[in-house]
C-alpha cells in the first residue's frame, strides 16, 4: 500500500513540472509557479484521485492530467491564503511563502496562472473524451469557486475573531477544504466508469473523508511538531479562529475524528469495490503528523 | 448599428447578474462579484463576441454564456490589477476600486471565484456541444492564463521603471489585453461555424484590432478626459511606464493606431462575411474617448 502510494506521489511530482515548463511566459511567474508547486506537501488531493481510480481496476496513467490540475488549484489557494492580506503567513511546508520570495503581485499572478492554467491541462487532455471533459471542468469549478473552496474561505476569513457555531465551521471546512477532496474522489470514480450508486457512496464517504482530514489538521495545531508540520502551531489559537477543540474540546474533537472516520469506512465498504487503497488512505489521514 | 450593440450591452448587462445572484454562496463574495460585474464599462468583449456571431447570422443567445464568462474574467482581471500590490487604483470607471469597497483579502476571493466560475458557466451551457465547450475552454485558459494575459500582466509588472522596446511593449499588450480580445473575435467566430480561412483570417483581424485598442489607451492616458475615462489620466507617467507615445511621440502612436485599424479593416474585407457590425466597431475603437 505504502509504496503504491509512494510510487503514484513520485509520478504526480515528475509529472507536475512537465507541465510548466515549456509553457511561453516569462520566467519569473514560471519560476514562481514551479516554486510552490514543488514546495512537498502531501499531494492527497492527486493520490485520492489515483487510488480511486486504481480502487476501479482502471490504469492511474488516464487521472494523471485530473491529478495535476487538482494539485495545480490546490497551490494556487495555498499562495493566495499566505498573502499578507489572509492569513500573513511567512513559512509554508517549512520554506518562505511564496509572496516572501516573489513579492506579493507576482504571487497573486501565480495563482491566477495556476488556477487558470489548471482548466487548460484537463481540457487539452486528448484521450479523455469530451463529454467526460466538460463534466470535470464543470465539477472541478464548482468545487473550487464561490459554492465551493472560495466560498469557504471568504467564511474563514468571515469567522475570525468571533465564536461560531459548529455547522458555521462544518460550513468552512465542508467548503474550503472538504469540495476539492471530494471532488478528488468524484474525478476518479467518474473516469473509473463508477455506477452511479459508487459515485453516491464515494461521494458521502469523502465528505467524511474531508471533515476527518480538517479535525486532524486542528487537532495538529494543538500537538503536533512544528518541525514535522513545516508551519507554526497554535496559529489557530494566535488567529482566533473557532476549530473542532476549541468548540467541542480536545477529546470531544478526537471522538469527532473517530466518527466521520468509522463513517466513511461503512460507506466505502457498501460500495462493492476492493477498496483496501482508500482504506489505506483513511488510515493514514486519522493518524497523519503533518 | 448604434442601436444593435446597444441592445446586446442592454442583454449582457441584464444576463451577468442572473449567474451571482442564485450561487450559494457568502453573501459578502456575492456583493463584491457584483459591484464590479455591475461597474459598468465597455463591455467590449463580449459585444466583439456577439457581433461576430451577428456577423455570421447566427442568434447571439448562443453566445451569451460565453460572453459572460469573458465579462467575468476581464472583470477579475481588472479587481486583481487595481490592488495596493500591482497598480495600487482607488478608482476605477469613477468608482472606488473593489478592494476600497470590501478590503483587500475579499478582493482577491472576489476575482478568484469570477475566474473560476467562468469556466463553470461555460461547461454548464447545455446548448453547446462538449465537443466545441471543451475547445471553447482550452482557449480562453490559453488566452488567460500564463500564456496570455497573466503573463502580459507580469511582464507589464517587469518593465514598470524601465524604458522597454517597441517589441516588449508589443508583447505585453498583445498578451495582457490583446490575447483575450482575439479569443472574443475567435469564439464568435467558432459558434458561427466559420470557416478554418475565415477563423485565421478573424484572428489576425482581432491581433491588430487588440493593439489598437491598446494604442488609443495609452493615446487617451495624455489626451483624454478624467470625467469620461473614469480614472486619473498621466497614470502611466506617474507609474513610469512605458507607451506606445513614449516610444513612438503622440504623432507616432496615432499613426500606428490607423496602420492597425487600415490592416484591421483589410483582413475583415477578405474573410467574405458582411462584416459592416465589426467595420463599425473599428470605428468606435479608433476614435472612442473612454
Amino acid at each position: 500500500m505504502q509504496s503504491l502510494l509512494r510510487q503514484y506521489k513520485t509520478q504526480i511530482e515528475h509529472q507536475l513540472p512537465t507541465y510548466i515548463e515549456p509553457l511561453q511566459a516569462p520566467q519569473t511567474m514560471k519560476e514562481a509557479m514551479l516554486y510552490s508547486l514543488q514546495a512537498g506537501g502531501k499531494r492527497i488531493r492527486p493520490l485520492l484521485l489515483l487510488a480511486t481510480l486504481h480502487t476501479f481496476r482502471k490504469p492511474v496513467d488516464i487521472g494523471m492530467s485530473i491529478a495535476c490540475a487538482l494539485e495545480m488549484i490546490h497551490t494556487y489557494s495555498l499562495i493566495h491564503d499566505d498573502l499578507p492580506s489572509m492569513d500573513n503567513d511567512d513559512l509554508r511546508r517549512g520554506k518562505p511563502t511564496n509572496h516572501k520570495v516573489f513579492g506579493e503581485a507576482n504571487a497573486i499572478l501565480a495563482g491566477d496562472a495556476l488556477l487558470t492554467y489548471a482548466f487548460q491541462v484537463i481540457a487539452d487532455d486528448r484521450a479523455i473524451s469530451p463529454e467526460i471533459k466538460v463534466r470535470l471542468i464543470a465539477e472541478l469549478a464548482r468545487a473550487a469557486g464561490p459554492e465551493g473552496m472560495v466560498g469557504g474561505q471568504v467564511a474563514d476569513l468571515e469567522g475570525e475573531g468571533k465564536t461560531i457555531s459548529l455547522q458555521q465551521l462544518e460550513y468552512i471546512h465542508r467548503h474550503k477544504t472538504g469540495k476539492l477532496l471530494q471532488y478528488s474522489v468524484r474525478a476518479g470514480a467518474i473516469l473509473g466508469e463508477a455506477t452511479e450508486q459508487q459515485l453516491a457512496l464515494l461521494t458521502a464517504f469523502a465528505d467524511h473523508l474531508g471533515l476527518a482530514f480538517q479535525i486532524r489538521d486542528d487537532i495538529l495545531d494543538i500537538e503536533g511538531d512544528e518541525q514535522k508540520i513545516g508551519k507554526k502551531v497554535r496559529s489557530d489559537i494566535d488567529n482566533g479562529k473557532s476549530t473542532y477543540p476549541s468548540l467541542l474540546t480536545l477529546n470531544g474533537a478526537k471522538r469527532k475524528l473517530r466518527d466521520h472516520m468509522r463513517e466513511a469506512r461503512t460507506l466505502l465498504d457498501k460500495a462493492e469495490i476492493d477498496a483496501s487503497l482508500l482504506h489505506y488512505i483513511c488510515d493514514v489521514i486519522e493518524t497523519r503528523d503533518h
